[in-house]
């Protein structure tokens, strides 16, 4: 009944010279933040930022969803023609193109970057040669014809190359997968991408995941790794493919990410967080992420820790877990905040 | 200890003039049902019990399994034979075929229904143009060989006309997906059909989903629609799924149908509302179903709405629903009565 | 804090001569306990253990993964050689060969055998006919090609024939379904098989499984059989699968097995228990099994009890159950001890 005067009064608040989004940064003491970045951004805003000496780092994430999105192949020839420009390196063949966007992490990388973040419906892990990827991507560059396997191989291939760019500055590289995009083409068409039209898929993910994340490790070049899975059904298998591949290098090395998009509300937070503590060590979770684009985005960070306190209270309640706030408090520090830290190097 | 007892006293009653089918749907304050009938059928019995003066609407529902199903070739041109008589007109070709059951949709209509009802593994949609079909449909009559491709094609196409028709009337059309049937052809031999042998199936379920309801939004013929899962793992896809198709011209025009066969049990509804709270407008949901063929039915709507309340009250005792119970009686209402008016024409 | 101190006395007490394999056993009361035995195995320690006149009865699983699977050619062929030695029949041919197989399914039975066991990623139901499998074993001796679809065929008939045995001695057989093995090739190679880089799949189960229930079903060979899931978003499909092939023959005949592996915890039993009698009868429940390799293992069955004996209280504190301490305590009982026993044969 008060609704009406909660949102004048929010809306005045929003409008305050007290609440500009930097001062809602500082309120809510964020030390780091990154956004998602494509390669070909030129970093300006990122680089203006830091020279104006705010004091939160605003740190750019490597995701190149495009540079590997061959659907389209008029869409992909334009995006290489973007990436050449961005880099300054004439792409002529794929080994030119590895180099572009190889010269675009360098960039990130110089101006704090420390994160990849890929969006997929699900890994795609085809059989390829270098030899043939070369060819195939001869092929894009010359508007002939590209098969769909073709296709399968040369986003096999970037995934790889990406990955092994990751791995050797020792970044975090993110895999966000699982959501079924753009289902309305409609309302997609009137309102453009990224606008309501998305929902949860159901992509068998367990073998592909494997083989690519196999294939990096076994040239040890399989570098700290986050899964997020959008639907809820494949907890289990993101909670204990995660396991395949701890090595004991890096406390956590492989995380099962927090609940996300659909999925990060109390119950879909609570099945995450109990998923990872059936299988997995809670106590080497670098817990919540957030939509950092999203200035008011950051109180779900408050809303994760108290569902997180209110899932491990319950369980001392129960007698399930011992009445030790010291132990406990550690644990839950740590996944809220020092883990984070530790992790990403911030 | 005292099954005997009760068992013999039920009996005693159930068998006694107060407890008729029609004295029991008195007694439930049954204000609509609706059965699930073949489009082949007379509807001689909906109409003999409305000129009895029966106070509760009984209504057909267009049930079109049979005449999109050519698992066996026989089957469905005696299928197709049956269409014909009932609809007395002649199908000599896929355009004739279409306006026989287009009669029979009209048919029905005249009798009171609104609405349909497919019960289907999962949605087919792979691409055909009329041509094609019109030459398949040709070939199943003239008894020649029809590949599986071109099965998946037919099918496809008749989900899409049969949803223009319901569209056209401003039905709502309903999708069971997700079951795997007769899967024990032994005891199917000795018991026939829906016996017993049906399970919950594992398929995919997201992608055709989209495609064929996007085909029907792009051309703005997208009719109410209630989704129902079988697979309990399938809630969140079901769930968002709904979400990219609601356009604004009905309130909740896009249902996730509750909690059905294996799942209309406390934890299946509670499941599905949860689910569909945590991705949707709970406010806007039509609530329980049960199946109208079975007279002692419809205390499941009772179960069902105490479930719901249950749910409500115990966030609320949590802190974590307002304690307003006029706001969240009227939700309560809606959910077990109003919004299903509303929304089905009753 | 103490975690030393419990550590160390832990150790002393375990290298205590009270607490030898044979006193801990006996001091957890076991009557009986299955291994899991390779085809091939001589069984010389569980004859050894007969005769030494140890109570507990330790009776051997026949487990014939090696025996199907063809991934490897040059392993299979190993593989063959070693069931020609032990079953002393030489293998020239696929009936040869099944004959071997026979011979060690009897030596099994003889040894006290109940019981065999697969462990599969999922069912394989791809039609045959004994004539290609013979070409196909021929083709596998001779060390000619076989085609993956062949492989899926072998694989195929072998399920059926070995299904036939156990039917045929009235054994259980049990599948355990959906773990996604050896994903760490780097790992695998320094460790060696089952060390800890296997997790949960996500396989198509129910379709296949259906069908090869069905086919030993037609002909009434369907024995005792227990279905193990790894992948919890599979409990409903498996639940409501054993439903199908229940034919009063046996109490309980199909059985979904309880919490295996990733989900021997508390949510993962709860979880199987709640679907089981949410779809089935949980009173004919055959109730928890561990890996009895593990000589530690056994008070698991202690926590499946309490787990059990706290939801049904936490029913009847809802008032959803009756507080019939009697009744539910027979059901418990037998649960934890009774229904096994009759089942098994022990």
């Amino acid at each position: 009944k008060n609704a009406k005067k909660i949102y004048d009064q929010a809306s005045e608040m929003v409008n305050s010279s007290e609440f500009t989004t930097k001062s809602l940064i500082e309120k809510f003491k964020v030390e780091a933040l990154c956004t998602t970045d494509d390669p070909i951004d030129s970093l300006a805003h990122h680089q203006s930022i830091k020279s104006s000496g705010f004091k939160t780092k605003v740190l750019p994430t490597f995701r190149p969803d495009k540079a590997m999105n061959v659907d389209d192949d008029n869409d992909f020839l334009t995006y290489v023609n973007q990436v050449e420009k961005a880099s300054n390196i004439t792409i002529s063949d794929f080994d030119s193109y590895l180099a572009a966007l190889k010269n675009r992490h360098d960039f990130f990388a110089e101006n704090g970057g420390k994160l990849s973040d890929h969006g997929l419906n699900h890994i795609t892990a085809t059989d390829y040669t270098d030899q043939k990827i070369r060819g195939i991507f001869a092929n894009l560059l010359n508007r002939e014809s590209v098969t769909n396997h073709q296709k399968d191989q040369f986003r096999s291939a970037m995934l790889v190359h990406l990955a092994h760019m990751d791995h050797a500055k020792g970044w975090v590289q993110q895999f966000h997968l699982g959501a079924l995009r753009n289902n309305n083409s409609r309302l997609l068409g009137t309102l453009g991408p990224d606008t309501g039209f998305d929902s949860t898929g159901d992509f068998m993910q367990a073998e592909t995941l494997s083989k690519f994340l196999n294939k990096l490790d076994s040239t040890d070049q399989l570098a700290k790794t986050i899964l997020y899975n959008l639907n809820p059904g494949d907890n289990a298998t993101f909670a204990t493919m995660i396991g395949n591949f701890q090595d004991g290098t890096v406390a956590g090395k492989m995380q099962f990410g927090s609940g996300w998009w659909f999925l990060d509300q109390k119950h879909g937070m609570e099945e995450q967080i109990n998923c990872l503590s059936n299988n997995g060590l809670l106590s080497q979770f670098v817990g919540m992420l957030t939509d950092s684009r999203s200035f008011m985005s950051f109180p779900r960070h408050e809303y994760f820790r108290r569902i997180l306190c209110n899932l491990i209270g319950n369980d001392v309640e129960n007698g399930e877990l011992p009445d030790d706030i010291e132990w406990l408090g550690e644990i839950v520090s740590n996944i809220c905040y020092g883990n984070a830290k530790k992790y990403f190097n911030f």
